[in-house]
């Protein structure tokens, strides 16, 4: 099997990130940590409604609180 | 479109978590916040070598640990 197959990309994903604060409109986050096909962290957001692939801004302070807060809170 | 077609899931995708500290392992996280069609946050790994999905404890320290490294993390 293929690591594409196993739903790993042998690339980067990501071309620009979202910097606008979309964080009450993502309904799932993927986190693809710094690997031999890509050396930036990856984080994809798929959107709610749409389900948008929307690739957001590792560094970015908001993308780390709404991830924080996804983890910690049991209940929306 | 539906739901699943967006990659939503209807149901909780977790059964049980995986209690051994495999950080090493993750080839990716994908993090589902509780919604209406699940009422836990779920945190799904991808394993590296296997592509085999695990579930991991969102209120498991070493979880929260491993997220937050790979999000400040640029290489690994």
């Amino acid at each position: 099997i293929s690591l594409r197959g196993l739903g790993m990309e042998l690339r980067c994903r990501c071309i620009q990130t979202e910097s606008r604060q979309i964080g009450r409109h993502i309904g799932k986050v993927e986190i693809i940590p710094a690997n031999s096909h890509c050396e930036e962290t990856e984080i994809i957001a798929t959107l709610k409604r749409t389900g948008q692939e929307v690739c957001l801004d590792a560094e970015a302070p908001w993308v780390k609180n709404v991830i924080e807060r996804m983890i910690s809170s049991r209940r929306h």
